[in-house]
């Protein structure tokens, strides 16, 4: 398939302004085939205004139809086949297993919104029936149901160019609501991006889906991200990302003269904290997944664990030794830009400049590829250090040894908002350091037993966010079925008539879902009283 | 009672900056005794500090424990007896029939609360059960619930000095939650907010809640309030006013370097639309009614209709001559406080000024009374002046006469975020006005059919809120069970052992509470594999 590399303004293309970006390879530098076209003001206006206007034909489909949209979507982007996976590798370099793996969680995702809106409970409907004859005044027939915000201004992430990118959970479940999407392409993977952004084109095409329901513009300035967060008829925004860019499409976003949400998932450093008996139960098996935790992707994860926290004792010490080694044979690997690589090795030049860091694992560059580095220090310096406790994005992590269990509590009581901590321990741990799990539980939006942080499960209970700086908004997750509820609002009807209601909200249910009926959950009719 | 004008931080006294204010009878303009310090800075930093030490231990209290707070809180509101009732009365001039029934709300939504959290069902259990033996990766024990924000801050409403002040709904919501509560008085009740926090701290004590759990701080200006909103340990705020005052709070509590959400509730005009058959059918009972809901309180309601629309025929002349005569008649009354008069009196005045508006019941000032206003105009003028589509608070309200279905519909088209809209139709102007139906939906968070916006249903199913400029948060109501989820977020745990879950999480569901187990609703156990 020929790339044109213009921008999707509904079903037409758009050279913008005509400014031209490359794809590169990361392996090598060299720039990739063909020229991308960066879009202008103009684009940015007619994408919404077309979105605002496919709006109101897509929010009054049945979910029937846009389900079958969202399943043909994950269609079309099987049917890229290898010529997908092969462009997304060498836009990059995150291997052509771990991209496979990637492209079935994202149609995954795309099915299960699919699941899920035509079942149809999220929607969270509630039924308090009339009391007529209620003194000292009659109660009104209420009822209420989420619907969906209108155009949702979407951001690939250049660590997850399928997942998190252009047809991603963000796209997916804003879709699923019922919300017309504008993606702005991550300039890390361009050709990837068009070939989704077609992929999705189709689709809506082969469904008879309004135009306008899905654009996809490029830019690599802030000029065009900001301009779509300020639209006026952009409603929400979904972001995976640095804080830096994050915060920066947050503060655009409330300065609006109407304000909007800003969903922004902007990483986080993972604490991971070693507890005695596991050490001793099974510390070469916690090491050789920290390792694979720290490591995979070239450490390109949201969810990498960058702290890991242990006791000044001998189990530690010797688990410090056998991860030191596992670390320092691992091989290096290339990441996603040279944009990215360049900050792993300013980021990890400061923290081995830190006085009481050392570093225990090779950080020496090794041409275009970032070395696998581990830092040592001490509880004293990490409470005296910001730095350390901040995300460094690639495959490194801290190992900070804390002189008592009063300062491993106090590293974790000084922790800001992660995506996630982890506790390796026995049941007896888990008693000791009951104080430790329930300080976590207030940094983060996930706590893991026993486990690794990286590899996110895809379910209804799966919460990935977490308090500010892991996100802008910690009620809110960009993964599971609950990542549909943020492009949706509550809507109350009033004692309305049957027929003026909504399948979901009428007497009879005909969609069968389950409801909240005078305080009880059931999937019954409305009873007479 | 003797009223001391003091700060309350936690259990303890503060005379503040030593700076005094008084309450005012707004029917005669005289000072009410005694003085009322204003808070210093000081107090809002030993305020909040108390509030995040509270919430260490206040978090971990079993329901029950809070519900019984809760309940005493309504118990030693009761006990104040008519010396709230007068005391109120005196500062706000609603009358004592109305603030009794705002008390009997007032103590109904704490007990509302204290039953929620008592069933438990309201923290949204998820549970995903583990399947080991997936390929090609074994599926984790997920599982999820909502846990307290922390510190929340909440200003007290001048319309509703019991209901939406010192113990309202937000208060009310918040503690349910797990979360303590720092409320800023509104200047207007100092004496009613004293009482009220004095009878929060006594059940606060009962009960043995941690010291912190409430303070309640004095200020006229900005400062306090903009103090609190900025304090590091404060998590969320609720606040019902002004568009000016909740744009102010969420735009300092948006530029905080870790911002928090802001619940403001800031009103709206609620527009009415009468459709053909309504008015044939039922004019004289829409006219009445109307009357009332317009200036019931003064009109010193979030949800008085403030714009009514209707089609230029027969039947609309005929209401506008009946509906123009109730008007006139009605009694004036004394709005809350001077400063809500003059605005009264100069919002009218520039509505009056409006080229194309004409006043059809008077609107000269009676003294220190607020007289029934009803204002008239075409379609054509409503579209053209935005001022006419803006809140004016007390007992006005501008009738829109449209040339056409068109125009009517461009009416409703033009309409920015509203509380509430509201139509009054047969079955068959329903669906002749679908179209209203829809774009009234997309603009409002609450649509009655054939009633009136006023009088708010406190029920599962209640929405208050609605797109900006209604509310700073569409998603967000502050009425009703779900203005608790405002003040909580999700933890997610991942594979940990039965014990060290909370009751909610536990395999054998010791609260018996209704939990999203593998997506089906049920109240049973978790079920072995």
């Amino acid at each position: 398939m020929q790339l044109h590399g213009q921008n999707l303004i509904g079903n037409s293309l758009s050279k913008g302004t005509g400014a031209a970006y490359r794809g590169v390879d990361p392996t090598t530098g060299t720039d990739l085939e063909p020229a991308f076209f960066e879009a202008a003001e103009s684009d940015v206006n007619r994408a919404m205004d077309l979105a605002a206007e496919a709006f109101d034909a897509y929010r009054r489909l049945t979910p029937a139809d846009r389900a079958r949209f969202l399943r043909e979507i994950a269609i079309e982007i099987d049917k890229l086949g290898d010529e997908l996976i092969d462009r997304a590798n060498r836009e990059t370099a995150l291997g052509v297993e771990r991209l496979r793996g990637e492209r079935g969680r994202t149609v995954t995702q795309l099915r299960m919104f699919a699941d899920l809106i035509e079942e149809g409970s999220w929607v969270g409907a509630r039924i308090d029936r009339a009391i007529p004859d209620r003194k000292p005044l009659p109660k009104p027939d209420v009822r209420r149901m989420l619907i969906p915000m209108g155009p949702v201004v979407v951001f690939g992430a250049s660590n997850f160019p399928l997942a998190f990118s252009v047809a991603g959970g963000d796209t997916a479940s804003a879709l699923a609501a019922g919300c017309p999407v504008v993606v702005k392409v991550h300039p890390a993977h361009p050709g990837t991006s068009e070939l989704v952004g077609g992929a999705i084109i189709r689709a809506a095409q082969t469904c008879g889906m309004p135009n306008g329901v899905f654009s996809m513009l490029h830019g690599r300035g802030p000029e065009i991200s900001i301009a779509l967060v300020k639209h006026p008829k952009a409603t929400a925004v979904g972001f995976t990302g640095s804080l830096h860019a994050g915060r920066a499409l947050f503060d655009a976003a409330a300065a609006r003269p109407r304000p909007i949400p800003v969903y922004a998932e902007m990483g986080s450093a993972n604490p991971l904290f070693l507890l005695p008996g596991a050490l001793h139960e099974r510390g070469e098996l916690i090491a050789q997944g920290l390792k694979q935790s720290v490591t995979v992707g070239v450490g390109q994860f949201c969810t990498k664990p960058g702290i890991v926290v242990g006791l000044d004792d001998e189990e530690t010490g010797r688990f410090a030794g056998r991860f030191s080694q596992l670390m320092q044979s691992a091989p290096p690997g290339v990441m996603l830009h040279a944009g990215i690589h360049t900050s792993y090795l300013n980021g990890a030049k400061q923290v081995a400049s830190i006085p009481g860091v050392n570093v225990a694992a090779a950080a020496e560059p090794a041409g275009a590829q970032a070395v696998p580095t581990l830092f040592t220090t001490d509880g004293q310096t990490f409470l005296k250090q910001p730095r350390l406790a901040e995300e460094l994005f690639g495959p490194s992590t801290v190992l900070v040894v804390a002189l008592s269990r009063d300062q491993l509590l106090d590293v974790a009581r000084k922790m800001e908002g992660h995506l996630t901590a982890t506790i390796h321990g026995t049941a007896d741990d888990l008693r000791d350091y009951a104080e430790l799990v329930d300080l976590l539980q207030q940094r983060v939006g996930r706590l893991i037993f026993n486990g690794f942080p990286t590899g996110v499960e895809v379910c209804p209970s799966m919460h990935h966010g977490g308090p500010y700086p892991a996100t802008t908004d910690p009620r809110s997750t960009s993964v599971g079925t609950a990542a549909i509820e943020r492009f949706a609002r509550p809507i109350c009807l009033q004692n309305f008539p049957q027929d003026a209601l909504p399948p979901e909200l009428r007497d009879d249910n005909p969609r069968q879902i389950w409801r909240l009926i005078d305080g009880q959950w059931t999937r019954d009719a409305v009873a007479l009283r």
